[in-house]
């Protein structure tokens, strides 16, 4: 495929992209569809996608989980890609750049949120725009933004990562979201050097938790339903393994942890995890973004002044951080590249916890798609 | 009543209490009983109690609402009190002495919360000592410690506290659990000049966090389900009342709290009041020991990455702390001065929230109760 794009009259063009119809009861399986992108604004920057990593909200997107997807929806928001046109106003990067996008592609860059670089958390009229299925128009009025499942993106250069050199780009798409997600707790929190920390599911997220706070000098200790998981944990670098179900060696870590991240993706029982907590401890969800399972029991709370927190993703400056982290210290998400004709596939075994760790779309499998079409 | 205590010969004394008997099912009313106390040992005090705060607690306790009741009850942990006789090792206290103790008079002293001033999150083999229903030798083996209900009580140097004299002792004794419940998450959570802070329920605990919070600096909201506590609030020095079963106003209000101290001290469902929080505000539930009503929704508490955290008490020194804020800042909790005898009534007005703000018993009505039987 050529990188000259044709841009019609109206300064658009057409790309391929896999996406999902669907209604409020969710969403069907991808297919492939032409989806618009325009001619990138003086400051944006058009992308040819390279690689996209595979995260689990993709699926509850698709599924419409949260009841707010708007169909057809492409997802994909852990996308490497090379620069193919910048706009006149972008001095940041050139042509020929390869560069990240995370899971956001604006903000309204004026409120608390946006100035202290969590844009994550932006207050503006629309929040932040998500890269997909977002507003991206200020009043409201125009939305539905598509990600990553796409041969073309464009997005404004202020949120477009540097990707290091040294990482391998096909495998470093997941730190985008798993990576920051799970990056920007550790470090809000304060995880330091001699901490006890555990990390709650051995996942696409859980496996970059253990990876950056074993980086950040913590004593960590990788919490699964599964035996099955414990030499998985162990190669990643944990220094010890915990199995929830094991009632006695749950028993065994009460008041033991300062720091449990949980990445448990799916709706479940928090109190049993609170109780692993050292006085003044703080377990952090990042997993789950609904209710859940059981009420928390404040008496397991209260009496150890513990804190039960979430967190979403990381601002754009942590983004930058978390992948110059993972070059600095030789952190690469472990990942099993498939072609985008097999991702309903994919999101199957994610759903059954089949994959290691996370699955990367290599996009040149759409284009030679998009090219035999 | 002569300050002349004469102990048996096992350096034992008898004095009149008010204590409950029950089971399981929960506690009966409160009656007249005897207890024990003993002649101070080389590092205790032995108080006569002058005045008696009566803390939703006592009534939990009594009704077994934590399945951890022991038989005969004696609540009672706000204790205003005169030394009358001190051990020979105690330096820090001497007779006359206007004292007081709290919800603890012991702990292990050695592990990481009781050497960080922490004494009610101890790791000791035991826990920390509460006042009453405590278990008090450090193997477990002896238990049942008693509370301020009571002429006299035995306590540890280290656990009795100073009363400013610049404090009206009768009103003063409610600082020593509903002061520093309110003042230590304050204070942990770093509340400070012009942070917009709620304060959710104003009864006992929750007119002491409006006025503490206001003495720190902080605009504060006074959170409640009842209108006719607006007026009340606002002499407290709220700045602003939230009704919180007006919905209208509830979402006029969403991400503007930094910071929410919650003091239902009932079973109630925790997201509305999440939704209040600026993005990473904390909301610190004190008065609930048990499950919420429902399950908390995650997406409120990530999606701004928020805290949902809780808070036992406060340590000894903090008690003083807060002994002192109050002396300097003018605060003193509004009670109701009551007889012994009309304990059960108090407990009852208690649950129907009909106090105003705290019933504290003047202990001369049980000296005279004995003095005449």
């Amino acid at each position: 495929m050529s990188n000259t794009i044709i841009f019609d009259e109206s300064k658009k063009f057409v790309t391929k992209a896999y996406g999902a119809s669907g209604n409020i009861f969710g969403g069907k399986t991808l297919e492939p569809i032409e989806i618009e992108r325009y001619k990138p604004k003086v400051d944006e920057v058009l992308i040819e996608i390279l690689y996209c990593g595979v995260c689990h909200s993709d699926i509850h997107q698709v599924n419409n989980d949260w009841n707010n997807t708007i169909y057809p929806c492409v997802p994909g928001h852990e996308i490497i890609g090379k620069v193919i046109e910048a706009g006149s106003g972008v001095s940041k990067f050139s042509v020929n750049d390869i560069v990240g996008v995370g899971c956001m592609i604006d903000s309204c860059q004026e409120c608390k949120s946006c100035q202290d670089g969590q844009e994550q958390f932006c207050l503006g009229p629309v929040a932040q725009t998500m890269t997909y299925n977002g507003y991206f128009k200020p009043d409201g009025s125009d939305y539905n933004t598509f990600g990553g499942f796409s041969t073309h993106i464009v997005v404004k250069d202020s949120f477009v990562l540097s990707i290091p050199n040294s990482l391998k780009y096909s495998a470093a798409a997941p730190i985008l979201c798993a990576g920051v997600t799970t990056y920007s707790p550790l470090k809000h929190w304060g995880v330091k050097r001699g901490d006890s920390v555990g990390i709650i599911g051995i996942g696409g997220l859980g496996h970059m938790g253990v990876m950056i706070a074993r980086a950040m000098g913590a004593k960590v200790t990788a919490i699964t339903t599964k035996e099955e998981k414990r030499s998985l944990a162990l190669e990643l670098g944990a220094d010890d393994v915990l199995i929830s179900e094991d009632e006695k060696a749950m028993k065994a870590k009460e008041t033991s942890f300062d720091f449990l991240l949980c990445t448990i993706p799916e709706s479940f029982d928090i109190t049993p995890y609170i109780s692993l907590l050292a006085p003044r401890g703080t377990i952090v969800t990042v997993g789950l973004l609904g209710p859940y399972k059981s009420p928390t029991n404040n008496m397991e709370v209260a009496k150890f002044g513990r804190s039960v927190a979430g967190s979403l993703i990381g601002g754009i400056a942590e983004t930058q951080e978390v992948l110059d982290f993972c070059a600095e210290h030789n952190i690469l998400p472990q990942v099993e590249m498939i072609d985008i004709k097999d991702i309903n596939k994919a999101f199957d075994k994610i759903k059954d916890e089949e994959v290691r760790f996370r699955y990367v779309i290599d996009m040149e499998s759409l284009k030679v798609d998009s090219e035999k079409a």
